[in-house]
C-alpha cells in the first residue's frame, strides 16, 4: 500500500461534476421525440373503478398515449406478494393509486389530458388505521388476506422466567410515524425502445439489476430485453429500492408509444407515489436487574404496510428482532403484524425497520435506567456485546465499538456535567438524552446470494475504470471503490472513473441497500485491484526482468526494489501487458459474496458479514411556555469499522442526523380520508439549518475482519438514535416522556400539564 | 453442440432494425444544446497560409467556435509518422486539406459562416504526380522526406538465376487508380464532453478502440479521458480505420466549446475528405517455365500516398508482397517506393494494397499462360500453394482451398465450353477471364498483439450478452458471434445481444481490418461461451445432483443424458448460479491471441493465423463499335473455411465483386489542379443493379485449424481478382490487353484501333 488514500478524506469524486451543474441526472436527459407522461391518482383511499373515459382526452391534440388498467400486463408484481398491477384494475385501495396515465408532447398538454378523463368511482369503506383493518370482521384490502400481510413470531430464551427473576419490570407502547424519504431528486424516469425492440430505462435508482427485474416482472418481458441505467442519483434513502411505480409507467408507456417517455415527479407526485417508512406501534415490556442487566424483553408489534406490502415484511422482521442483537440477551420475544390499510404503501427506509425499535427500545431505557437511578449509558454498557460475541439471533460480531460509540459520545457531549445541572428552573430548561443502536452491514436475505462484482479495467494510460451494479445515489460508494483501487495501484483517483451502473454492462449486483456496499462491494473492489496489480506486476517482471516480489508499485512507476535502474511507468507495463505474445489488456472480474448465513424458519442466523453501531448524545432546550424544543448540540460516534473516507462518514452521519431530528420533531404527514394534505416542503417542514445544532461526529474504527481494509458500512446506523436521544434528552430537561412521534410542541405542553397535576390527577 | 446454428444462412443480427428504419446510425444522434460543425477546406493543393481572418464569421449570429490550426494541440498525430495536426498549420499540402471548422448553432449557419472566412494563400508549386516528386530537386511535400514515406526491399532466392532459367520472361508495367470507399454512411460524428471533462464521441469507427488512441494523440489527452461509441455503422471498406480526419475535428470542438458538436459529412465533404484506396504503377516481370511453373518474380512499385502517409506503408508492403505467398515461389524481389504528393492522402481500402498486385499479377499470368498456349487456371494450379505449406515470406498455411476454387470456378462459368468459342466474330464479342488472390484473416503488425476478447454475460433469463471491442460496420461480425454463441449455448439467436463496441465497457480489442475477426474474435467467442457453458452444467450439475459429464444443453433446457427426470431450464440454472452461497452472475471474459509471428526486419514471418483465397471468373461482352464492357457472368469462389453463416459470405462476396466492378470499369475520380472534380455519385458512377449480372459465388470450406470451428475471413479477398478476370475476359474476347485502370470504352477502342493496325503499325 503506498501512502494511503484510504482512510483520508476526500471529497467524493462525483463532487466536481455536481457542484458545477454538470452531473446528468435523468430529469436532464432529452431524447429525439421524446414524450412526456402524467399520472391521474384515485382521490379516493378505497373505491371500484366502475368506468374510465379516455375519449376526450385521447382527442386533445399533442396528446399521444393513453393507458389505464386495462393496457397492462396482466401479470402481477411485487415483492414479497405479487398484488400489483402497474396501474389500478377494477380498484383503488389508496388515495393517490394510479389510475391511468398520459403520454403527450409536452408536459402541460399530458397534465391537461388528465382533467379531460373521466373516471366514475364507487366508494368503498376505506380501513385507514391498523386497529380498523384487524376488527373482526373488517372488509379487506386484499380478498383473503383478513388484512394480514405479514405475522412473525419470534421466541429465544425464556422470557417469562426471565421476567420473574427481574428486579424492575416495565411496559409500555411506542407509536412511530410514517416519515417521507425527502430526497433532493424526486422519482425521475426516461423510457425508450430501441431498434430491436429492446427497452431502455434510465431511472432513479438504488439497484439497477432489482430494476430491471422488477420492469421484467410488471411488463412481462425477460429480463435481457431490459437495459436499466442509472443516472445521477440525487438521494434514495430507500425509496428507490424496489417499490415505486412511476418508473414502470413511463417504461409501459414507451413499449406502447414506441417513443422515449419522460416521467419526472414534481414534488407534490412524489410524495403522493412516493415510498414512506413503516409506521409502527410497539408494545414493550422489559426485565432489568438492578445493575441494569436486561433479562427479558417481550415485544408486540403493530405495523402499517399501506395498501401493498412491497418490503414492509422485511422491513417488520428488522423492526421485531435486529435491536436484540446489540445487547447480550438472552431472552427475547417478539409478534409482529404487518397489516394492510387503505393508506400509501410502506416499506424500505434508511434503518429499515430500525428506527422505529431504537425509538421504543432507548426511550425504555431511559425510563428503566431512570427507576433503578442508574445512567442509561452505563446500562448499555452493561448489556452491550463485544467483538467476538454471538447475539441471541445467532450474529456473530468480528468487530464492535459500541461501548466505545457509548463511551465517545458520553466524553463529547459532557455527559455528567450537564446531567447534573440543576433541573426545573426557568422557562427553557435544558437536558440531556443518549442512545445507542445496530444496523447491518450487508444481509443476505435475498436468494441466498448477498455478493458483489466488480469489473476493473486498467487501460493502456495506467488509469482506471471501474464497472459495478452498486449505486452511488449520493452516499458516496463511488468514492470509496475508487480510494480502494487507487489505494492499491498507487495512482491518484483522478486517474480513476466509476462507471455507471447499467445492467447491460455491469456485471451483476444487488444495488445499494442493507448499508451492504462498503463490505461487499468493497470487498470485490479490493479483490479486483489485487488480482490487477498482479497482472501488472506480472507484465512488470516480464519487461524489466526482475522477479515478481522484487517489483513495486509507487506514484505511477513499477519499479525494482533492489535495481535501481529497473522502473517502467504504470503506462508502459499497461501497454506492454497488451502489446505481447499471449497480451490482453487488463480486464479483472472479482466476485465477493460475504461468508453468511440465511436465516433459518426461525429467524436464526449470521445474516451479515459485519455490523455497525452508534450511539448519539443531544442536548435539547425545552421552552415550557411554547413546548418548544431547540437542539442545542449533538453527538453522535458512528462504529463504521476502517472510515475509508472520514469526510463521506461524517456526512452520512450529519445527514442521517438531521433525518432523525426531522422525524423526531418537524415531519408530520397530515392525513385527511387517507390522503396526505401536506405533500410539500412548505407544510411538511424538514429540518433547515436553523433548527440543527452543530453536528458532532465521532468515528469508531472497530476493525471488521470480514470488511475490506477493515471497513463496515455507515450510511443506516446513524439515523437511529436520534430520536430516542432527543426523547430522553427532553426528559432529563422537563420530565416528560413522549412516547409518540413525532415530538410536537403540543405534545410536550401536554405532558407538562399531566406532570403539574401531580401522580394522582 | 446442438441442431448447428453455425453453418446456417441466418440474416443479421442487425438487419431487422436496419430494415425497419430504427437502427440508431451516428447521424441520428440527437444531444441537448447540440452544435452543428462544417469544416472550411483549402481550395489550392499547395500553399502557404499567410492569413485567416474569422472576425466576420465570429460576428455572424449562431455562430459558437472557430477554430483554426493555431488553435489544435500542437503534438503531431498519424500512424506511421506523426505529421498533422488537427487543422492544417502554415502550410497547406492537398486540396480539400481541413484548414478551419465552425460550430454553429445549425448546419445552415456553420455553413454561411465558412463563407465570411478569409483565408489568405501564397501559392506554392503542386506535386500532383509521383514522376514530379521523385524528381530530383522536386520541392518536398514534407521538409527532409525527399517525397518518399517508405521504401521497401524484399528479395528471397535468386530472383537473377530463375530468369536465366526461365523459358519465358514477360515484363509489363501496371496502373492502379484510386477508390473512394462508397459506404452508404458517409463519416460523421458527435462529440460530447460530460461533467467530469470526459469526451465522448459516438463515431462511424471500424475501431473504437484505435480511434480513441487517436483522439488522444491529436487532442494531447490520455486515453481513458475520452470514451469512444460505435453507433450502427453504414460500412466502412477500411475507410473508418485510422486515417480520417473529421472526428478529430468534431471531438476538438465539442472540447473547445463544452457544448456536443455534430458533424456529418455530405457526399461531396466525404470525398474531400474520405480515405482513397492507394494507386500503384507496378513493373512486373517474371520467369516461367514452359509448364506453367513461375521461377522468377522481380517487381517494382511506385505508390502514391498523397499528402499525408497514414496506413498506406502497410497498404504498399501488402502490394509488394503479399501475392507472392498464394504461389509455390522461390525467387521474388519487390522494391517499393510510397511518394508524397500534393494530393488527397491514401491508404487502407477492402483488399488493402492486394488489389494493385492482383491486377497487375493476374494480367501478367493470363498474358504469359497465352503466350506458352497454356489456360491460365492451369497455370495457377501448377503453383498454388496448398495446405501445409511454408510460403516464400514465411507464411504457413493450415488450410488452402485455392485449387478448389480454382477448379470451382472454371466448372461454373463453362471455363472450357466458353473459351473454345470461335473469336473475332460480330460487333459484340464474348470472351471469358479468371483471376485468383489470397488475403490474411487477422495480421500481427500493431504491437506484437493481434488478440481478440470478449466479454459474454448469461443472465438470470438464460439470454446473453456479449461485448467485444470489434467492430460490426455491416459486414456481419455480429451475426458471426451470436452464431457461435448460440450454437454452443443450444439458444435461439433471437436470445443475444451483441452490445456496441464502447471503449469504457467493452475489453480491449483492435477493431475490423485485416479480415481478422473471425478468426480472433470468433476464437475468443468460442473459448468465452464454451467457459460459460461449464460454469453452466457446474451449476446445473449442483443443481439436479447430476456429474458435470451427464448434462448436456439442449433447446434451452439442460438435462441429464442418463436421468429422465433430472431437468432445469436454462433460465433456471443461470439464476441458481448467482443465487447460492459463492454465486454471481455468469460474466466471462476469453481472450485468444493468435500462434502468429511479427514479420521480421526482413518481413518474413507468419504474421496470420489463417489465409483465405478466392478465385473469380467472368464472361464479359465488348461491344467493339462502342468499346463498352457489359458484364454477362461472374463466378466468384471464396475459401473462407467453415463458412460460419452463408448467406452473409455471400453477402460480401457479392459486395466485393460489385465494388471490384466498379473499380475496374465505372468508378473514376476526375482531377483537376490536384481537385476531385467528381465528387459525388453522379458523376462519379458506382455500379448500379443493371451494370451488374446475377452474381455466383461458392464456397470452398477449407477447415482452417486455428480458425473458430475452422472459420476464416471473409468479407476482402472477394474484391481481389475482379478486376483482373475482367481485364483477361475482355483480352480473350477482343485481344485488348488493358494495364492502366480503369478500363474505359476509349481504351479498348484504341486498344482494338492499335490491334486493327497490326503488329507493325
Amino acid at each position: 500500500m503506498n501512502s494511503s488514500i484510504v482512510g483520508k478524506s476526500v471529497p467524493q469524486v462525483t463532487a466536481r461534476q455536481k457542484v458545477l451543474g454538470r452531473a446528468l441526472y435523468t430529469g436532464d436527459l432529452k431524447l429525439p421525440g421524446m414524450l412526456h407522461a402524467k399520472v391521474l391518482r384515485s382521490p379516493h383511499a378505497h373505491a371500484r373503478i366502475v368506468r374510465i373515459d379516455t375519449t376526450a382526452a385521447a382527442a386533445l391534440p399533442g396528446v399521444k398515449m393513453i393507458v389505464i388498467g386495462a393496457d397492462t400486463p396482466a401479470r402481477m408484481w411485487g415483492v414479497a406478494h405479487k398484488q400489483q398491477r402497474i396501474l389500478a384494475c377494477d380498484k383503488v385501495r389508496f388515495a393517490g393509486e394510479e389510475v391511468a396515465a398520459v403520454a403527450a408532447v409536452s408536459e402541460d398538454i399530458a397534465r391537461d389530458a388528465l382533467d379531460l378523463i373521466t373516471v366514475e368511482y364507487e366508494e368503498l369503506p376505506a380501513l385507514l388505521e391498523p386497529d380498523q383493518a384487524l376488527q373482526p370482521g373488517a372488509p379487506e384490502v386484499h380478498a383473503g388476506s383478513a388484512n394480514l400481510a405479514k405475522e412473525i413470531r419470534i421466541a429465544r430464551g425464556d422470557v417469562d422466567a426471565g421476567f420473574a427473576a427481574a428486579d424492575l419490570l416495565y411496559e409500555d407502547t411506542y407509536e412511530t410515524h410514517s416519515q417521507y424519504p425527502g430526497y433532493m431528486e424526486p422519482m425521475a424516469t426516461v423510457a425508450a425502445v430501441d431498434g430491436d425492440g429492446r427497452l431502455t430505462v434510465w431511472t432513479s435508482t438504488q439497484s439497477v439489476f432489482l430494476a430491471r427485474a422488477r420492469f421484467a416482472e410488471a411488463l412481462d418481458r425477460p429480463v435481457s430485453s431490459i437495459r436499466v441505467i442509472q443516472p445521477t442519483v440525487g438521494g434514495g434513502f430507500g425509496g428507490k429500492i424496489v417499490e415505486e411505480r412511476s418508473s414502470l409507467i413511463a417504461a409501459l408507456l414507451a413499449t406502447r408509444t414506441n417513443c422515449p417517455v419522460r416521467l419526472v415527479n414534481n414534488r407534490l407526485e412524489d410524495f403522493q407515489s412516493g415510498c414512506f417508512s413503516v409506521p409502527c406501534r410497539i408494545w414493550l415490556k422489559m426485565g432489568m436487574m438492578r445493575d441494569g442487566q436486561i433479562v427479558a424483553k417481550d415485544v408486540r408489534i403493530v405495523a402499517n404496510t399501506g395498501a401493498y406490502a412491497g418490503l414492509a415484511p422485511e422491513v417488520m422482521l428488522v423492526t421485531a428482532m435486529r435491536s436484540d442483537n446489540m445487547h447480550r440477551l438472552k431472552n427475547v420475544r417478539s409478534i409482529a403484524q404487518l397489516v394492510y390499510t387503505n393508506t400509501m404503501p410502506r416499506g424500505a427506509f434508511r434503518g429499515f425497520g430500525g428506527t422505529q425499535m431504537s425509538f421504543a427500545l432507548n426511550s425504555h431505557i431511559g425510563v428503566m435506567a431512570d427507576r433503578l437511578g442508574l445512567d442509561p449509558i452505563e446500562v448499555h454498557l452493561r448489556n452491550a456485546v463485544r467483538s467476538g460475541d454471538t447475539s441471541v439471533h445467532g450474529w456473530v460480531f468480528g468487530s464492535c465499538g459500541l461501548p466505545e460509540c457509548l463511551e465517545q459520545v458520553k466524553k463529547e457531549i459532557q455527559w455528567n456535567e450537564r446531567r447534573s445541572r440543576p433541573k426545573d428552573v426557568g422557562v427553557r430548561r435544558r437536558g440531556v438524552g443518549i442512545a445507542a443502536a445496530m444496523h447491518v452491514s450487508g444481509n443476505r436475505t435475498l436468494g441466498n446470494w448477498d455478493g458483489s462484482t466488480v469489473i476493473l479495467k486498467v487501460n493502456e494510460d495506467g488509469r482506471a475504470f471501474i464497472s459495478t451494479g452498486e449505486a452511488d445515489m449520493g452516499q458516496g460508494a463511488n468514492t470509496m471503490l475508487a480510494q480502494i483501487c487507487a489505494d492499491e495501484l498507487g495512482i491518484p483517483l483522478s486517474h480513476i472513473t466509476v462507471l455507471p451502473p447499467d445492467t447491460d454492462t455491469s456485471p451483476f449486483c444487488l444495488g445499494s441497500l442493507a448499508s451492504r456496499v462498503t463490505i461487499n462491494g468493497g470487498q470485490a473492489m479490493l479483490k479486483a485491484v489485487r488480482e490487477a496489480k498482479t497482472q501488472i506486476l506480472g507484465a512488470a517482471s516480464a519487461l524489466l526482468d526482475c522477479p515478481i516480489d522484487d517489483l513495486e508499485i509507487d506514484d505511477g512507476l513499477v519499479r525494482s526494489r533492489t535495481r535501481s535502474n529497473a522502473t517502467a511507468t504504470l503506462p508502459q507495463v499497461c501497454r506492454y501487458h497488451v502489446f505481447r505474445h499471449g497480451g490482453e489488456g487488463i480486464l479483472v472480474r472479482a466476485t465477493y459474496d460475504p461468508p453468511t448465513k440465511m436465516m433459518d424458519a426461525d429467524h436464526y442466523g449470521n445474516i451479515a458479514p459485519g455490523y455497525s453501531f452508534a450511539a448519539q448524545a443531544v442536548e435539547v432546550e425545552v421552552d415550557t411556555e411554547t413546548g418548544s424544543v431547540a437542539l442545542l448540540d449533538s453527538c453522535l460516534a458512528d462504529d463504521c469499522g476502517k472510515a475509508i473516507n472520514p469526510m463521506a462518514v461524517h456526512g452520512q452521519s450529519n445527514g442521517a442526523a438531521v433525518q432523525a431530528i426531522g422525524w423526531a420533531l418537524y415531519e408530520n404527514l397530515q392525513f385527511e380520508d387517507g390522503r396526505v394534505t401536506n405533500s410539500n416542503f412548505a407544510d411538511y417542514t424538514m429540518p433547515t439549518a436553523n433548527s440543527v445544532p452543530s453536528l458532532h461526529c465521532a468515528i469508531v474504527e472497530s476493525v471488521e475482519p470480514n470488511g475490506p481494509l477493515g471497513a463496515k458500512g455507515a450510511s443506516e446506523t446513524a439515523i437511529l438514535p436520534g430520536a430516542p436521544a432527543i426523547a430522553n434528552a427532553i426528559y432529563d430537561a422537563v420530565g416528560v416522556r413522549i412516547t409518540e412521534l413525532p415530538i410536537t410542541p403540543e405534545k410536550i405542553l401536554a405532558g407538562l400539564r399531566v406532570k403539574l397535576a401531580g401522580p394522582n390527577a
